[in-house]
């Protein structure tokens, strides 16, 4: 058994944040999270749902080869199939784990799975023996556990442990728990479950009531879990998850009370809640703990009051310890090829070949031509909208004018091409956002709906890049464009474009209930 | 003694949350936030601190004539002066409040008051006394409480009890409790305190540790607090206060665990966090739970499976409940200036004189002409983006021309009044932003650094009018400047011009540490 006093940070970021409507990742950004989840040192990564489909599973093999200091994780429902799937796809890893789940609440065995208890039970004890062929790690969780039977679920957790099940979580689904009770049901569950000593208890929490972060320490402290599953910025559906920068702030600032160690680094959490954002198109609140730019009062510049210096002795933490620095120009015009692919290292960024740094080379230059100061988040930007254009290019942004004036209507012309053929499109509007989306409609008619527009400065100030999120909706079917440009009526344009790209290239998948 | 299974809602939007570095407001936006408190049924709003700034006195005071139904309360330090203050301040309220606070920490005692702690205790008494003089509401906060000495923060609170304070606020300043412990803590100086039962006792917690829900609460369940102090969306300094839409609904959502009763109107919970954040420029992240915009799975309009129907009557909160509702088209272009004013009353937004009518009238037809369909948000942010253009009009936007092409440098001509004359001024920048910003500075050259700037689009989709929020800083001192338009570089443009009109009105302040 592992060091009792030690607490496992599993991140579920790339497979419940990612089930988020709006939060789909491609293979490459999961990648890229994935790195900066390693440097962040979280123990264990779930990188996705092998089975879910082809992408998930291309996303896990990637993510195992590319990774070698974190366990990799996939999650697959209780059966061979499944199993087979998520270990094939997690075979190039160093450390590997299984995840696998079935639901154990009467309403999803009866309505979902339609099968009785027994058979259930009996499902569960096979997938564990199948994938212990694979990998000694497993980890177990009962779908909807917190509304199931006690008794059946302390039936279910021993004999899946007794199977080999080396983890067991303990999902709090609805986000319905408040904390001593959601720690005092995992200690009664280990209490009853005869083996339970056999096991790492786990807890995955999600934040309906805003209670994650306090349901998954009460679980800790009072259940004596020792594993917490989270996501980066609290990334997830509804409300969302618990927030691994709270959550791990928490137990390491109150260390005195919780008394566990925490391997994370936490001077990597803001470099990776800016990545998570960046990628998804999730913004953070400015109110956000740890995270939000506003959580620090030195960051946001406020004038301090004369009681400053003694002040500091008692800041409970410090914004280095957590990844806060100033904005730095990293690069300029002048910067060569090395010195941007030096840059692209540090930022943890791998392109796959001299080819790809070729091109976002290229396109570094043309924006260091229109801005002087190029900035970390500026070429995470580059980067990220460079892929998004090469994933599935059914259209193409190539140019566009466009005008507006007091007292007559916004007018844009796009030109774009669609299967590599050039279209010139024009378009009028409320906006010009509005005439450039109108533009590109008058020739696309993709009968999408627009759910959201959103445009964030990338560095901070006028002089920076623009980054639009736009979220279109079709036929039940969400996706994410993300487009950056200095010129946000561009990057809007460019948004626009990738979320009809995203739409174009069909995808099927299973959103387990954890 | 009030009943205690009831518990009472403190909102200190307009006084914590203001404190948050670019979330100041105009009198009447904390009027209109101050009547929408009332429509949620706020039990005690903290209006500000009167003796704070002539601005804030005259906020209050607003707020105390215009609001029937909760307490209005001021805060004061521990001084005649400023309790004086308070109570003019309060005169046209139904039922008032004085809250006052003096430091109780050694830190605060020895370096801001220079004070030794028996001068404390005795200034503490007498400020009790002369607010009797008053009101009969008086609530007491040991500034720094949390750490301060226990024995001697236990002789300063029965004494004030004694000496009539009706309320004891116990702050958890920095965010550093955890929530057994701080339930503990309010428990063991309510036995300690020997007269604690003659007061109500109430809780105040800040989020840095993502614990100010479940801290808020274990004071509550644990400590057998019956106030909670909170804020709308949680806004407040660094990560903000306890979030009233999420201890609200908590309290609610788990009546069978915490058995008290509140008294809010829940279904006013999205329109007030809207509200809020409309004001303040603060966005609400989309997975922030209850008003996130992905917080209910069926508002993102995700597909459901199979279960959905048996699934909803597991739902642990309604989206109606918490006041989510389909935009509504409200209004259009041949709405009528009656049904525009009800429209306004409906929407709790008073306007002072019929002038004021038509000229909000006005721009809602401008608008109309250039926007088919017009929101309640649109209402909403014309009527602020009109208030604030009257409020401190040094400058004045008139109108404005932008064009960019790919391949040109983007360019802006900009015409806005100084005190009255006109200018016209161009400028040319990275983007059409840039080019605005560089256009109004080429005339003005404030001095202004931009710390944040950010688009938000009204009610979702391209056809929405765009909000920008600037966050200026000049000498330490930092302000916001919000603009609505259906051109979001229009829009950029006023909300510049307004951050520069805030910028040109001074305003000194004391902000405590509570």
């Amino acid at each position: 058994m592992p060091d009792p006093n030690r607490l496992i940070i599993f991140d579920t970021t790339l497979r419940d944040g990612e089930q988020s409507p709006g939060a789909s990742m491609t293979k490459d950004e999961k990648v890229r999270i994935a790195r900066q989840l390693e440097r962040l040192r979280v123990d264990v990564i779930e990188a996705g749902f092998a089975a879910a489909s082809p992408g998930d599973f291309e996303a896990i093999r990637a993510i195992a080869a590319a990774v070698r200091e974190s366990t990799i994780c996939s999650l697959s429902r209780a059966n061979d199939r499944d199993i087979a799937r998520a270990a094939e796809a997690l075979q190039p890893a160093a450390r590997k784990r299984i995840h696998t789940f079935i639901a154990t609440s009467p309403l999803h065995m009866q309505m979902k799975l339609r099968m009785e208890p027994e058979q259930v039970l009996e499902q569960a004890k096979l997938a564990i023996r199948y994938a212990r062929n694979h990998t000694d790690d497993i980890e177990f969780s009962p779908e909807d556990g917190s509304r199931s039977e006690e008794d059946f679920l302390c039936r279910v957790l021993e004999t899946v442990i007794a199977e080999g099940a080396t983890t067991i979580n303990f999902p709090d689904t609805v986000g319905y728990a408040v904390p001593e009770e959601f720690g005092m049901r995992i200690r009664r569950l280990r209490e009853r479950v005869p083996n339970s000593d056999k096991a790492v208890w786990s807890v995955h929490c999600h934040n309906d009531l805003g209670l994650a972060v306090a349901n998954s320490l009460a679980g800790v402290a009072i259940g004596g879990a020792r594993q917490i599953e989270c996501t980066i910025n609290g990334l997830g559906e509804r409300a969302g998850n618990t927030a691994l920068e709270e959550v791990v702030m928490a137990l390491r600032t109150r260390a005195d009370y919780y008394k566990l160690a925490v391997g994370i680094d936490t001077t990597q959490i803001v470099p990776a809640s800016k990545m998570v954002s960046q990628i998804t198109g999730f913004a953070v609140q400015p109110n956000k703990a740890v995270v939000g730019a506003n959580a620090f009062a030195h960051a946001s510049g406020i004038h301090q009051d004369g009681i400053l210096k003694a002040r500091e002795t008692y800041e409970i933490m410090r914004a280095e310890d957590v990844g806060w620095t100033a904005n730095k120009i990293v690069l300029g015009k002048l910067s060569g090829r090395n010195a941007f692919k030096t840059r692209l290292q540090e930022l943890g960024i791998e392109l796959e070949s001299e080819l790809e740094v070729n091109a976002a080379f290229a396109r570094f230059k043309e924006l260091a031509d229109r801005k002087a100061e190029i900035f970390d988040e500026d070429i995470m930007a580059l980067v990220s909208s460079e892929e998004q254009d090469h994933e599935s290019e059914h259209y193409r942004f190539v140019s566009l004018a466009q005008r507006s004036e007091t007292g007559e209507m916004p007018h844009a012309r796009v030109v774009f091409c669609i299967e590599g053929k050039e279209f010139v499109c024009e378009g009028t509007g409320d906006g010009p956002v509005d005439a450039v989306v109108n533009a590109i409609e008058s020739q696309v008619s993709s009968g999408a709906e627009l759910l959201l527009f959103s445009i964030n400065a990338i560095s901070g100030g006028a002089q920076s890049q623009g980054e639009v999120t736009v979220r279109l909706s079709r036929s039940g079917r969400i996706v994410n464009g993300v487009g950056a440009d200095p010129d946000i009526i561009v990057a809007s344009a460019k948004a626009y474009i990738s979320g009809l790209n995203k739409l174009y290239s069909k995808v099927e998948r299973v959103n387990p209930q954890l």
